[in-house]
């Protein structure tokens, strides 16, 4: 795995030699979003050098997420900002630093992080936090950190905005260097399955791992089995959970999930009773573990009610729209419930994400059921629609 | 301590002969509450024999919380219930027990917990939790759990509720055996200072040991400085807390509260900007434990933002009335903070509190502080007013 070549396995790299390009405005495409769920324009953009601590990379890979259709669709107005280049999940090749960046050159397999590692900042020097002062996660930004200004323009000049720290719907972006993880030693995935790493799985299998810390034995309860929730049963399969709940109104996702390990599923369509009610028979009182990746309040509450008194605990993936408030009165507390979010699922991506890759590469996390199509890249705003209508977990994008 | 006589140190012990009383019903002095709000009636009442796996004790001293304030006052329609005895402070004497019970018998010196522990359930049993399936926490229950009936009557016989499994302002009362925790071994405290071992300290000291486990050069903030409060300070002064930040709208209380280990005192009525922002001032970004003990939402909305993210924790120990919702949005637990609810410190009544007594005894937390006025239980009204008007930590009530 120690070019890009052997590693992409596709023998068609078109990566165009450094010298050819380090330094000046690259040309390329990109997928740019002109307004607020205004299909994606797949056009020639200008892709300007890396400055002070920053990489660009030559995308390989890169998928759609449930964030990207909430931002694009614009359904949090403070979060607007267009013209933009979306996605947040990529695997690629550095093709060239910015100066003072020593962790990654070029040549190097790398996958972009939304949630970034700087190192130096509180956070960062504490293992209880895998969030980042600087690089953490904010849609509303749209510039780069460094100098307030964007890498993207439009052929005749106009700055278009990045987003989430990435902005991988292009066949060049610009991140911080903060923001990019080099992966290309001591695994066995394929760039392929390395794109999955850069959100959607480390963020489910991360929640499952790290944020609650399922046990062997243990009873869990997914609501949502979109790509993070399975990923979620993905991990609590590994960790030797004995019954994993999958929660979904789409009956078409048990068939993937039960190749994911869940072992019942519910459909609310189909219950007279609350679902926490139905859980709790099934678990003698409630689940260790639940997680909600639906970002429906009403979801969120059932989740919360489905864990056990005591000691249960319910994990928030889901994106919630502002300004509805937790379901949840403070009382409530009392009964030793506990509720805690889960960002990258927990995962600091620099420090941790070339392990997991290890143990993806190694078969503890089963990666291949999550990339259900395959598309070429001027064909992403057909992968939006896969992901809308429930159908897709991952679309990959090649360029 | 082998003797309720040398334990009480009074040398005034009224405990008639077990063999004069046992089995028989016992006529003595109890306040009685007629209706919400209404002072209450110190008259004779009868207090039966104890019914199976009960013990009848004698009260030798009892104190007022603020949940026999909020319950007495009838803010929550659903938990009125009249007449009925309040009061779960006290430490008392075994005057006889019930068929079946074998771990305290006549003349154990005794304290009174409202959070039992049968012994027998799922929380019981799981270290994780100090619930109790039968004995927990719950202020509808007005009646004795084995026979669902009272086992108080006015003297012309009409029944009299319970409450929170103790109804301690009574000379006589009778509780489940899963309520009375012998401490008469292994410590040197005075009956005096087990009282306060029974609710308000063990909540405060409890809260920061157990459930938030503060650690040594830790910043703490703690919001309301009431008795449960300031055990909250006294269980962080202990645990080596670098900085404990009190909060209250009564300056009256910062005296108090410099004894036992406050370090900083913020009065929101003194501050331009929201206290979270000051304490984020005084603390590099946030506390890493903050402790919720006004029952006030927007007190509450303060300690949460007054954590700092990524790891502070908001431990909620106040009575928030129905039906307010946790002034949380969803999305901002991403932010790292955690929010817990606090039961009795989170001790397992029978479990724990004899250790916890021995500590106390070694001087580990200091108990003297917190009684402030002593008065004969007729006056238990004075008592109240007291409490009311925010002058006393704890009245003891002595018949």
């Amino acid at each position: 795995m120690a070019s890009p070549q052997v590693a992409n396995g596709n023998g068609s790299l078109s990566l165009k030699k450094p010298s050819e390009t380090k330094g000046k405005t690259i040309t390329c495409k990109a997928a740019v979003a002109y307004g607020p769920g205004e299909p994606f324009v797949v056009e020639n953009i200008l892709v300007h050098p890396p400055q002070k601590m920053e990489v660009r990379i030559k995308i390989l890979y890169t998928s759609i997420c449930h964030t990207d259709l909430t931002v694009w669709q614009g359904q949090n107005e403070s979060q607007r900002a267009f013209p933009r280049i979306f996605g947040h999940e990529a695997s690629g090749i550095v093709e060239s630093v910015g100066e003072g960046v020593s962790e990654v050159k070029e040549g190097d397999i790398v996958v972009a992080i939304f949630n970034g590692e700087c190192g130096e900042c509180v956070y960062c020097k504490c293992e209880k936090s895998n969030m980042c002062e600087r690089f953490g996660v904010n849609p509303m930004k749209k510039v780069m950190e460094g100098d307030g200004t964007c890498r993207f323009s439009t052929i005749d000049g106009k700055p278009i905005f990045h987003f989430l720290n990435t902005s991988t719907f292009s066949e060049y972006t610009v991140l911080d260097s903060a923001c990019v993880v080099k992966l290309d030693h001591g695994h066995s995935l394929s760039l392929k399955n390395l794109t999955l790493l850069s959100c959607g799985v480390s963020t489910g299998v991360g929640a499952a791992w790290n944020t609650a810390n399922v046990h062997a034995g243990s009873f869990v309860a997914i609501f949502g089995l979109g790509a993070v929730g399975l990923a979620v049963a993905e991990g609590a399969r590994a960790r030797g959970a004995s019954k994993i709940i999958g929660v979904d109104i789409n009956p078409d996702k048990f068939i993937k999930a039960q190749a994911m390990g869940v072992t019942h599923f519910i459909n609310p369509k189909d219950e007279e009773k609350p679902v926490y009610e139905r859980i709790s028979e099934l678990t003698d009182g409630g689940v260790h573990y639940s997680f909600e990746c639906t970002g429906n309040v009403n979801v969120l509450r059932d989740s919360f009610l489905s864990a056990h008194k005591g000691w249960g605990l319910t994990v928030v993936l889901g994106i919630h729209s502002s300004p509805k408030l937790l379901p949840i009165h403070p009382m409530e507390l009392f009964d030793g419930r506990q509720i805690v979010g889960s960002v990258f699922g927990g995962f600091k991506g620099k420090s941790h994400l070339p392990h997991f890759a290890t143990q993806c590469g190694h078969g503890v996390v089963k990666l291949d059921n999550f990339i259900t199509h395959e598309l070429p890249f001027e064909e992403i705003n057909k992968a939006f629609d896969l992901l809308i209508a429930g159908k897709s977990l991952r679309c990959l994008l090649h360029f």
